[in-house]
């Protein structure tokens, strides 16, 4: 029987085996959710580093800049990290650095694929994962090494439609509860608890945290290919 | 205002500071609620330590031995990791190593307080946690460096007793949902899913988890004080 795992924060992920394993990597607000939304839109790739010195070969060679720290656009980056901005930049290819997500997809180089999760592609990537034989770890990006509600929640709803995958860890079932409480008001429940979301308030970016927050906009599933996150063709 | 957060792994301690703050140590099964029990019942004082070489120079000063490494008794100790063989040793002083419990209290050397707390001592510790003034962190020992259900459950039901502390992080939000999930049947819901009772079922000892889920059994609160942990004289 295939299995799932949830890693909870890309600092416990030297505890988990990545060889041979489809890894999902998971940065609610915002990292991943820009990717897929680009991606969505037609980016035609994304690059993500972990470092803002890896960005410049790129710059040089005509990617759009995207960049965050703290939730803030990086001075001299073309973007920050709202699925906004992302999504109006059709047709190029970006270089991205956040805080979180990037630094999770780094460290998971050694995964047989990396697949990019959001609530907006939910269902897609859940049925991408069925179709495959290979067991899954779900990881993480949470908030500077700490473990964050809203990408846990991820877990836990994408878990919900993995029934057929087994649990081998507490942390899946950890997840799987706290979703289980919030599925039927998702926004209201992390908009009233996330510490993330008191951090973005701050930054008057309302509207992504309701983007973010919507299932299945899109039906893409990007994938590492070669370094390069591009949408996944069967 | 006091705050409260909860640390889901001794991996994770880096990101959290100790100072001035009170922190509970938690390893549900075992490490802890043996500390309770056997402190509760009369044993003199115990000693933590992270390895068993340290055990050594304690031995040869008359400390009784209790050693657990993946569940079992190291060879060549007086005792394990059961709470009722620590409680047969009142009069005497024991000197611990266990897989996960005593490394947590050895990384938290930097606290106000070190509190040892388990589901038989806990409206001890929450009364004892509300008489004072500091900060506090929930320190779960989980396995191995993983995230452990039951650890995640005592942090959870800490909480719900504590509801004058202000919750700053997302990890609080995560084991207080996952308790209201669970508290209705608390063992039942740990028996169902922890990866941990799996593991100790295999050795037998049955009777340790349910005494190790049960609700004030003792109203001691044991403290680490000089390196030794004593009950908490007010």
């Amino acid at each position: 029987m295939r299995n799932i795992e949830v890693c909870l924060s890309p600092d416990l992920l030297g505890l988990y085996s990545l060889k041979g394993k489809l890894v999902v990597v998971i940065d609610i607000l915002r990292a991943t959710s820009c990717m897929v939304s680009g991606l969505a839109s037609g980016v035609q790739g994304v690059v993500a580093v972990a470092t803002t010195e890896e960005v410049l070969p790129f710059k040089q060679n005509g990617y759009v800049t995207a960049g965050e720290r703290d939730g803030s656009k990086i001075e001299g980056f073309d973007i920050g990290n709202s699925p906004f901005e992302h999504m109006a930049h059709a047709g190029s290819s970006i270089v991205m650095t956040t805080t979180n997500g990037t630094k999770a997809i780094s460290l998971s180089w050694e995964a047989e694929e990396i697949v990019i999760g959001s609530f907006l592609n939910i269902s897609a990537v859940a049925a991408h994962l069925l179709a495959r034989e290979q067991d899954v770890l779900l990881v993480c990006s949470g908030w500077k090494g700490r473990p964050s509600l809203e990408d846990t929640l991820f877990a836990g709803a994408l878990l919900a439609r993995l029934p057929e995958l087994e649990r081998t860890d507490d942390s899946s079932y950890m997840a799987e509860a706290i979703y289980a409480q919030a599925a039927t008001d998702l926004e209201g429940y992390v908009r009233a608890r996330a510490a993330h979301v008191a951090r973005l308030s701050k930054l008057g970016i309302d509207k992504d945290i309701t983007f973010c927050l919507t299932f299945d906009k899109f039906d893409n599933v990007p994938v590492v290919q070669e370094g390069l996150l591009t949408n996944y063709q069967a």
